[in-house]
């Protein structure tokens, strides 16, 4: 615990469109480095060269950083620091990332799933800390979490543990990602969310909003007005992923669930009606025991987690 | 490792019909006591006592006897040897059963979850050996499970998790036991499928069994025989457990499910369609990587279990 919440390191999060990085000591983002391109590199190890470059300028204005932690979205073998595959990044197939940054830098480097990053920082420093069993959700485009048991990280035999976007809510339900049915993701992303608001303001007679941009803001802020389509939304979102939910609590009866990403952002009208639908469906012992929060360390929690984990792995080292 | 294969135990399956109790070595049993009618003893205290005197006469049988181990159909603190409440056996909230026995007995005692006890098994004598990562079913009356991740039981912030019985495979389903939709217990368990078949071969006009008696063993039967009645039965039970298994390996990605109990007698009946729905569901190279596996020690496995729990408490006493 001290080495994450005194001690400095980098956190580098990977994404389809940009990668940020910042040094950072606990929760705090002590400099936030411009943030790379991710397009303009054609390849991995072009990626990695530019990131190698801004670590290396980042180690020069702060000579005390220790580690560095990748957050990657996709599937990691975080022991080995191997990337399997990115989402919406080609070309990422078995590259030794933490092997390559770790020559070129001379720091201890870790790699991880970036929603194991987002749960990792929320369980050490955010919402979840001192709890032993917990999940954390992040809702955005897609669904994605991490999950910690008896006081670790669950990764799972190929590191593919806590992908709950495609934990199944309808067993006839519509095709995914992976050919699997009713997959959770599928329902409540973002664009899922977009989809269907469309479709009932298009319904609606009572409906200013028919024409104009709908986004998860503006359904937000109609649905603080008083607008029903918009409420309505919410309650099926929150209905849908509580399936989800209560499937993960039933297998993993975690402490907590954490919520975190730009849906989540909506707070009580999607927090509300979870947790009615939550209280309904868990025996009541049980469900008092359990707590439902929001994210604490926002944007930033994959960037200030893989920090944390790279800082953290110094102690076995 | 070494204590539950070569030491003796006593391993208690505690159920709403009977209690058996057994001495157990490794995966053996050694001997067994006759079974207790659990309806004939009213309270907690009249069946802790008769099962203390049952415990006593093997422990003069067996003086090598080092351990006791408590199977209960039911949240169970296993930390704290208490029972909070039994499915089918009335009047267990609060029960310090482990001190109970002990006291009683003189030996360490420790009690879990029977699908725990079961899963414990599997994990360190059965089909599950020296994985660190796995789901262990039972499917029965109902739908029970014992899982391990990173080499440990998970058994949750109260004791809950495993209950895959409530996973939910379709958020519009049916109002379940705990208040909750779509249950994959109500749609595959012992007493649903005969619901199902009775329903099937009253419509159906090829099948010479619409009035004679249905149990899973005649299905299993006709199956064979080439109904397709049944056959289609298997495949549809088949369809709704891969929803609940599909979640549960999103969710923690395990190197192997086992599966145990009385519908999984009906093997490749069951396990073929199975196989094929997983197949279709998950990422080729992870599906690969994922074991679908029949529980080895049987109706045992409880037992084996328990004995061996406890057996593995006295490495940390």
């Amino acid at each position: 615990m001290i080495k994450e919440q005194q001690e400095l390191g980098i956190g580098v999060d990977v994404g389809g469109t940009s990668v940020k990085l910042a040094v950072v000591r606990g929760s705090q983002l002590v400099y936030r480095e411009e943030p790379i391109s991710t397009p303009r590199y054609e390849t991995p190890e072009k990626l990695i060269g530019e990131i190698v470059v801004r670590l290396r300028s980042m180690q020069v204005k702060y000579p005390a950083v220790r580690a560095v932690g990748l957050g990657l979205p996709g599937f990691v073998d975080h022991e080995k620091g191997v990337v399997d595959s990115l989402t919406n990044v080609p070309g990422w197939h078995g590259v030794p990332v933490c092997a390559m940054v770790q020559q070129a830098c001379g720091l201890t480097t870790v790699a991880d799933n970036d929603a194991n990053c987002m749960a990792y920082a929320e369980w050490k420093l955010g919402a979840g800390r001192g709890m032993r069993d917990l999940v954390c959700l992040t809702l955005g485009t897609g669904v994605g979490a991490g999950v910690i048991a008896n006081g670790q990280m669950v990764r799972g035999h190929v590191g593919a543990a806590g992908e709950l976007g495609q934990v199944c809510i309808d067993y006839r339900g519509r095709i995914g990602h992976y050919g699997n049915r009713g997959a959770v993701e599928d329902y409540i992303g973002n664009n899922e969310l977009m989809r269907e608001a469309k479709m009932y303001y298009a319904a609606s007679a009572d409906s200013r909003e028919k024409t104009s941009e709908i986004t998860p803001i503006t359904l937000e802020n109609e649905a603080k007005k008083g607008c029903k389509v918009a409420a309505g939304l919410w309650e099926d979102t929150a209905v849908k992923l509580a399936a989800c939910m209560l499937s993960c609590y039933y297998i993993l009866n975690p402490q907590a669930f954490i919520i975190g990403g730009g849906i989540a952002r909506a707070g009580e009208l999607l927090f509300a009606p979870l947790r009615r639908q939550l209280k309904a469906q868990i025996y009541p012992p049980h469900f008092e025991k359990l707590q439902l929060l929001p994210a604490q360390l926002g944007n930033e929690a994959g960037i200030v987690g893989a920090a944390a984990l790279a800082l953290n792995s110094l102690d076995r080292s």
